[in-house]
């Protein structure tokens, strides 16, 4: 190239600098073009988009390649409760200024994660913003035809499950802004930081997407709440549920913290950014859940049932007695 | 409902209040679930997606109405460009708060181009943030297998075709804000309000897409200037082109405003946000392909020819003399 075709525009060149060895497919064309193409190969697509800003959903000093993994494993995890295998995304990063310290540890922080969760990057926009940072990804992924799995779908009887722990990543961010609950912790620095971690980086749970797929009547991944989210789910399934609060799955300092008393319940299950896949699963195929589970390498906690009703959800301690909650969700607005 | 059911998130309330009736498509689940379905129908899905930044795409007082038409039309732009028939969206909306009166417009723009188009919303994540709004789309379309038209693909002796007008919406903006280019239109209100509005509101080929889909080696949209863009064809395609500048097509406004000096050419023909199709048509097929474009109804003009070679593309006065421009594109960075 000689001339003037040798000045690209800065989004061309910023593109090709940090985001090209990302675009593994062939449907990205290596970014480019103006758009990319994705095949179904006779499957269904599945469609999820989320996005995160600085401030909101990530603080400024969060280091970059965390970030990027958490803008892209939001998406993942909501790909994983929908039973559907990874396919690709698409980027939208509306950034201040374009800075080499920090794009380079991003770029490096999404391609790692592009290829762990076998989603490479399919395209994107680049765009510049006088206001915070923020990354907007859709994310796609495939299922056999028909085969999604839905928020509604659970029925009574059904076991209510959900993986992994809860009030990791709301505590991790109570740490990072000074809060009472992370003086609690005193001087474990390595709990800590592991909440903090689960903050930053969530886990999603694409290794157990099969067996959602397989198994679950119905499923949605917890990131606003566990008891908010449990009730879009039982809305809409037109059920309800009764939870065993002692059965709910926390890490070793979420559950020294809660034993304490210096978090309640309450915050746990209302807090945001768990991600983990919240399903129900009809008992006739509990077992066969569990074992494809185990398989997967993913923890899976059974916290209550389904039942009949359209009341809201029941949460019930070690007697049996109903847990009044103040608040159910995280909400930005 | 009763309950705690009857107190969703903010942002369920927001998504049913205002966009629940744009998603239409069965795959969209009402924005009842966590994802979308998407269905390729034996076809291949075409990807592509562009974001807007109020102050840097569009300003602050822009009516609200616009703005979602605009976010939308960039995105069936692209699609058109790539021969590709609109399937859908998904829409992420950054906003510093929840107000009525621009919700309502907004949604309402939103959802008139949705049916003008036949493109409806699949899903979307609406985010708070405390700078400016951003809006964020990814669009898909669905092209026969193997169909999408590229920017490479152009060869020597291909007709180099542009639609609609070019400079326009450069113009437009120059009129909000209140520069000279503006002023030299005197008490033309009429001119300047289509100027402004050509800014606002991009008009996509979308009639065209099949037509460039059938005849076009390769096409691109421009939307960072005529001259940027069409050096990147001609990179991607490995020629170069000779473009015979008094060809370009210039709606009345802008053309008199050239002839009185009041812009130069470089101006016109690097400014974005034309949303014009860029296309080459191989000789044999030129004929057939003025036909499809009268049938759709989309105006088009040759202005150039592909040609063998590297170097940057030459545009060319009516003496046939280099003319030189000073910067070919817009760019936000």
């Amino acid at each position: 190239m000689t001339g003037r075709n040798t000045n690209p525009s800065g989004e061309d060149s910023l593109i090709a600098r940090y985001f090209k060895s990302l675009a593994t497919d062939p449907g990205a064309f290596g970014l480019t073009d103006d758009a990319a193409l994705l095949k179904a190969h006779e499957q269904d697509l599945v469609v999820t988009t989320d996005a995160i800003v600085e401030g909101v959903h990530f603080l400024c000093d969060d280091p970059p390649d965390t970030i990027a993994r958490k803008a892209l494993r939001v998406n993942l995890s909501d790909l994983a409760s929908k039973g559907a295998t990874p396919a690709g995304f698409v980027l939208t990063l509306a950034l201040r200024t374009v800075e080499d310290s920090w794009l380079a540890p991003f770029a490096r922080g999404l391609g790692e994660d592009a290829v762990r969760f076998d989603c490479p990057l399919l395209g994107g926009d680049t765009v510049s913003t006088p206001g915070p940072v923020m990354i907007s990804v859709t994310a796609f992924g495939r299922v056999p035809g028909g085969k999604m799995i839905h928020r509604h779908g659970a029925g009574p009887g059904d076991r209510l499950v959900v993986t992994g722990t809860i009030g990791d990543a709301t505590l991790g961010l109570d740490i990072l802004k000074g809060r009472a609950a992370g003086a609690a912790l005193g001087g474990d620095t390595a709990a800590m930081d592991s909440l903090v971690e689960r903050y930053r980086v969530p886990q999603p749970r694409t290794a157990l997407s099969q067996a959602v797929r397989d198994y679950a009547s119905a499923a949605m991944d917890v990131s606003d709440g566990l008891a908010g989210d449990l009730a879009k789910l039982c809305t809409a399934s037109g059920v309800t549920a009764v939870v065993d609060v002692p059965s709910i799955p926390l890490s070793r300092p979420v559950a020294s913290l809660l034993a304490s008393g210096a978090v309640g319940i309450d915050a746990l299950v209302s807090g945001g950014d768990d991600y983990e896949i919240l399903c129900a699963i009809p008992e006739n195929q509990f077992d066969a859940f569990i074992d494809a589970a185990s398989v997967a390498g993913v923890g899976v906690s059974q916290i209550g049932t389904i039942v009949a009703g359209t009341s809201a959800p029941k949460f019930l301690d070690a007697q049996g007695r109903d847990i009044p909650l103040q608040r159910l969700s995280h909400s930005h607005f």
